[in-house]
């Protein structure tokens, strides 16, 4: 696929003008002599690193645009060849890159190199885009300009991005709206320009959204015939869960090689925000490495202890505390202004959890800074690690609760929510207890709640994903138009006039300079989304078997959504590789294994209409009646999941693959021509030394005259000779053995025969 | 490390006569004819393979003794570079090979080779005989002699394998019994000799070792403090288990690393016994491979569960048979001959269990070949597995009953042993009933049954190990001197007369017709009998803290008895590799994890003296107490045991190795040799291009001709240029870039002092 978008050439504004990045600078009013210092600088390191380099000015006054693209064909071909040969080296690729061969390549464009470069392995848009960013933060003594946007020297720099393709995008989206089925080449288009990391993120969604038909057909049909709680639903779902999560796996691993970046994440990019503590020789390359003790490291890893307690507390207390509220409103107290009380739990958490989840992700991202890890994807996966906690407890705790602690315990500790009551008897004036209806345990409610989260909530996500940022960004620039306009007017015009761009290009830069304002795509969002959806499916379907069906719905729209939000609402990103889904991975199976014991104990509770629990005693403790049993479930639910787990991923293993097939087959012709070279050595070598020993069946005949030269030579030999030289010189050669052998074997046969006569 | 033993060269008995192995060939009565063509095609195939051969009479009449030798020193050479190569190209080693240099190396022997090849990589024996051992099984058209020892053609091949050096072995077994610790130089000259797969055994052993140095210590403070079913010791025994097994795995890759053997797995010994369905094209080499269908194969696998569950049936009964008539003998009974009847189980056991054992072992290798596994290793695989599942029953199964079925379902159980009395009845001939004591648990029985099987079983087995094949050989020897005299006397002598020996090698064919008289050494059982004993240790210990000191001795015994057996009362095992201690890994794993729920059921049962759940209550079922408390003690001690294996997984991985540092010292260096050759190129690129791009500061002055007729020159283009090469024109360089950025931030400046003033 050539890199440059040629056949739409004379559309105008939908070309890029050969641009590779843009660099969006700003020059804050207090700091222009240091922006000035440092722009020369970043124009004199981009050049060095081999860019080509214009600039013009930016949205607004205080900003500037400068564009770059890779100067020299010779230039990037050598750095391609460089990267090819490291994957080599590092396992990720199984053969050596041919190097390419044309020399004299002086007239061709880096956007065409495609053409020049081996045509097996064509150089796609995202390798030359991630090389290029790769030249760009490089450090200078590594052959890079060395610039790390936003830190120390080159904190004007704001963004470092690429250009949309505006016509690839057009029609990606177009092509996307109309199939029901993404397929793999779709999938591939994504990787060739937006690198592995976002590919394999639609990759991810299609294989779970193709896996999603069968839980969505047989969670309807369970709907219909079986109804809520059945245990032949949470078996089959469990067994669904495990086998999606093994194909993932497998999938995952053939996505990988078919790609080309299995193993790439052992070819770590540093994290320039790292801060070592001292200089030492590493032991192993004898090179100076920057050190940071794992020591200190583990101290502070530690605190994701506390973390994860404060996050429990914190969001848990809040959610606890809105759902004693709300039961305790909505089910018990029946005194005045009930049908406004009842909203007073859900703006209470719509307030408090939002704010908290947003301060605990900022300190999940201060945390994960301190632990100071040397490479991004380390730092990446502690990340993921804690905000999954977040999430976890946002997401599911409300359900556990209603499941696990208000059903079986409710008529014990609704008691307690006088506490409430004792509230509100201090703010009604009179002094008089708070009317309150009797209470019963809401069966209703948990199905409700699933519902609300596999449905509506969906919805809304789905909804502020796409809606929000695009009406924001509207609202924020006629904002600044009337500001804008009314600064005009205030200062006469002409004062603040731009320089007026150049008539080609305006239509471009006016794109450029909207696209810089867009944020950042960060695909660990949409990850999350759909690792907390699967746990929805795993943990708690068996309530309400419909859940696939929205969630199919929900998932095709979102592979959609998440194009346009990729395509319009965000920076074009850089096109990283990843040759995995990465910690998310863990989460999908820690969510599929807690599913086979909540299923287990959902259908054990609730299996007979309200909860089994309620219905056998009333006066008992729940827990006395059937604990054993409870357990019993719960713990062959377990060890069946992680028996059918260890099958599941034997079966999986032994299937093959075609990038696992193709692997092999590069890495066979890769044998069979080294081994051949070999093979030709080898012959040499056995050319040299004489004809090869070869013995035909009359050789035992020939031995006559030489032969009995030799035996006379060896004789007289014989008493100064070591043992072991004569040992190996009483038969000489192959057909002596022979000889003597058979004498052996026919004494064996004479003696038989004495023996039978 | 020179292979052949130079120093010992005068010790003549103690010689190899430079034999690398030595092929013990049967000459049936019946079949001479064939056997005489067989050896014929013996002969001329090893010849062919580069072997020098020497035949000499067997211990008896029809059997002869095959000597080889690795003829050509070249010959050798060329098939040691071509192993590591390969070994380099699946990713074994992490360098290539250097190919020897020396190319006149016609005088040396085989056996000196060694000092031939690269210093840094010496040829150590195994190597040098597994490659030999390969040569001699290796299909014809692959360059091997194509002899498959007992098959087809070869059937009258009894054996193939190398001689003891039996000054080697007299020094190994005199030094390691003379030491405490084995260190790292012990089990590196094992490897050196036997090769990995033996050194991995003894690695395992002695890691095992020095790890037990804990538990007995604690298990002995624990005996004397604690008592026996301490919670305490349960918890810190299950930490130690954990920690153990994951310092093994990682051991175990170390070690692999070091001896350049990691990912040896991958190339795969074909299994001579393998039959292919039909033959078809490889899809990845294009080659003809033997093809047997994966499905047929799972359909055969499926067997395995009948099988299990026979055993479980066949093994399970005789146990609880025995255990059951045990009972009821020394607990209930009462009558006439209790002194004699007391050992009926025990002579039953005695009898039933070897016999089955033996019998399914038996039906364990059918099934393994059944299964028709193409690769030796898979094939063993399959086999441990299931020999694991026999050994988990007779060993384990007998205690499991007393501790879960016996202690706590004794009272209800017991009154059917009626069975036995009425049966007992039947026999008395009065008819009337047998005399029975009153029955009560006996909660010793547990503590007995555990010493039982971790004391005088291990020594049992012990002394079987050794003395039992010794003594079975000097009998066997005895035997046949006396029927050979009598024969000979009947004879009237002189007919027998077997061909007189050469004086000076007639001492070192003693030893060889002896040596061939010996068994295979087979590893399986030693790691398996080491698993056995984790098992009890990890499952059971807590019922009698002492169990690790009773292994600690036993092991060091263990680790010399071992070394006996391979040197005396073993053929010489043939060197293979191996990387890692295979399928016993994940025995181990199951037992530590088993280990975790018994251990908290154990503690739980039985932490009030005879079990909790007898002293609680007397009427009621034992279940219906606290069986809701002993499933959440295990539940609990389960996921502690899972959560705390993931921290401690993480801990150890990201230890450093010495093993992993010298491999990625290799890794680095040949990367960086890599990269500086590529560098060079790469080099050569950017100068026949010109000057490489520099700017320096005053870079922007100096534009003044030539600038200003480009200039003009660009101007006239401008109209028919294209867009983007107007573009990327409209700064030439980048001093014009940093210029027309400097106007746009003074522009900036100026009007914020614009705006200050």
């Amino acid at each position: 696929m050539a890199a440059s978008p040629s056949p739409d050439r004379d559309k105008k504004p939908q070309s890029n003008f050969d641009v590779d990045y843009v660099i969006h600078y700003t020059v804050p009013a207090n700091e222009t002599a240091e922006a000035e210092a440092s722009f020369y600088q970043l124009i004199t390191s981009l050049s060095a690193g081999g860019f080509a380099t214009e600039v013009r000015p930016g949205r607004t006054a205080s900003s500037l645009l400068v564009f770059l693209k890779l100067a020299s064909v010779p230039h990037i071909q050598s750095q391609i060849y460089r990267a090819r040969l490291q994957d080599w080296l590092y396992g990720v690729r199984p053969d050596a890159p041919a190097p390419s061969s044309s020399s004299s390549s002086d007239g061709i464009k880096p956007a065409d190199l495609a053409r020049y470069f081996d045509e097996d392995e064509p150089v796609t848009e995202a390798e030359r885009l991630r090389l290029a960013y790769l030249l760009i933060t490089r450090p200078r003594n590594e052959g890079g300009a060395g610039v790390t946007p936003g830190m120390g020297q080159w904190r004007f720099v704001k963004a470092v991005f690429p250009l949309h393709d505006r016509a690839f995008n057009r029609r990606w989206i177009a092509d996307w709206s109309r199939k029901y089925f993404l397929d793999e080449g779709d999938i591939d288009r994504i990787r060739d320009r937006f690198g592995e990391r976002v590919a394999f993120y639609f990759a991810f969604l299609q294989s779970y959204f193709a896996f999603l038909l069968f839980p969505a057909a047989f969670g309807f049909a369970a709907w219909l015939i079986l109804g809520p709680f059945s245990w032949v639903y949470a078996v089959v779902n469990c067994l669904w869960a495990v086998v999606f999560f093994e194909h993932w796996k497998t999938k995952e691993v053939d996505l990988a090689v078919q790609w080309g970046v299995r193993g790439v994440g052992k070819i770590q990019h540093p994290r320039p925000q790292f801060q070592f503590e001292r200089e030492a020789v590493d032991p192993v390359t004898g090179e100076i490495i920057k050190v940071f003790s794992p020591y200190r490291r583990l101290a502070r890893q530690l605190l994701q202890v506390p973390f994860a307690a404060a996050c429990v507390a914190a969001l848990g207390g809040v959610i606890a505390g809105c759902f004693a509220i709300e039961i305790f409103i909505t089910e018990v107290y029946n005194g005045p202004f009930k049908q406004y009380l009842t909203f007073l739990p859900t703006v209470l958490l719509t307030i408090f959890n939002p704010t908290l989840t947003a301060l605990l992700t900022r300190l999940a991202e201060r945390l994960t800074d301190f632990e100071n890890y040397e490479t991004r994807d380390a730092h990446q996966a502690s990340f993921v690690q804690k905000i999954f906690v977040i999430n976890f407890i946002t997401s599911y705790l409300g359900i556990f609760l209603t499941a696990f602690v208000y059903v079986p315990f409710g008529k014990v500790l609704v008691p307690y929510l006088d506490v409430f009551q004792l509230t509100a008897q201090r703010f009604t004036a009179e002094g008089k207890p708070v009317p309150t209806k009797s209470w019963q345990i809401n069966p209703d409610r948990l199905t409700k709640q699933v519902i609300y989260f596999t449905v509506t909530a969906q919805i809304i996500s789905l909804a502020t994903e796409v809606i929000v940022p695009w009406a924001k960004r509207k609202a924020f620039k006629t904002v600044e138009k009337v500001q804008a306009d009314l600064a005009e007017k205030k200062a006469g015009g002409g004062v603040e006039q731009q320089p007026k761009d150049q008539p080609e290009e305006a239509a471009f830069l006016k794109r450029v300079r909207e696209e810089a304002e867009l944020e950042v795509y960060d695909v660990t969002i949409d990850y999350r989304e759909m690792v907390v959806q699967f746990g929805y499916l795993s943990l708690f379907s068996v309530v309400w078997p419909l859940t696939a069906c929205s969630f199919l719905v929900n998932n095709w729209v979102e592979a959609r959504s998440d194009a346009v939000k990729i395509a319009a609402n965000c920076l074009r990103p850089i096109p990283w590789r990843a040759d995995s889904i990465g910690p998310w991975l863990d989460a999908l199976g820690f969510l599929a294994w807690l599913g086979s014991l909540t299923s287990a104990a959902l259908v054990f509770l609730f299996r007979n209409g309200a909860g089994a629990v309620d219905v056998a005693g009333v006066e008992r403790s729940p827990w006395d009646i059937s604990g054993w049993a409870l357990l019993l479930a719960i713990l062959f639910a377990e060890h069946g999941y992680l028996l059918v787990q260890m099958v599941v991923r034997g079966v999986v293993s032994r299937l093959d693959s075609p990038g696992l097939q193709k692997e092999r087959a590069v890495r066979f012709s890769m044998r069979k021509r080294m081994l051949e070279r070999m093979g030709e050595w080898e012959g040499g070598v056995l050319a040299s030394e004489g004809e090869p020993v070869v013995c035909d069946g009359a050789g035992g005949e020939k031995i006559t005259r030489e032969g009995l030269e030799e035996d006379a030579r060896r004789m007289s030999v014989g008493g100064q000779g070591m043992p072991e030289q004569l040992f190996w010189e009483r038969q000489r050669g192959a057909m002596e053995t022979v000889q003597v052998g058979r004498a052996l074997i026919a004494a064996v046969a004479n003696k038989t025969k004495t023996g039978k006569h």
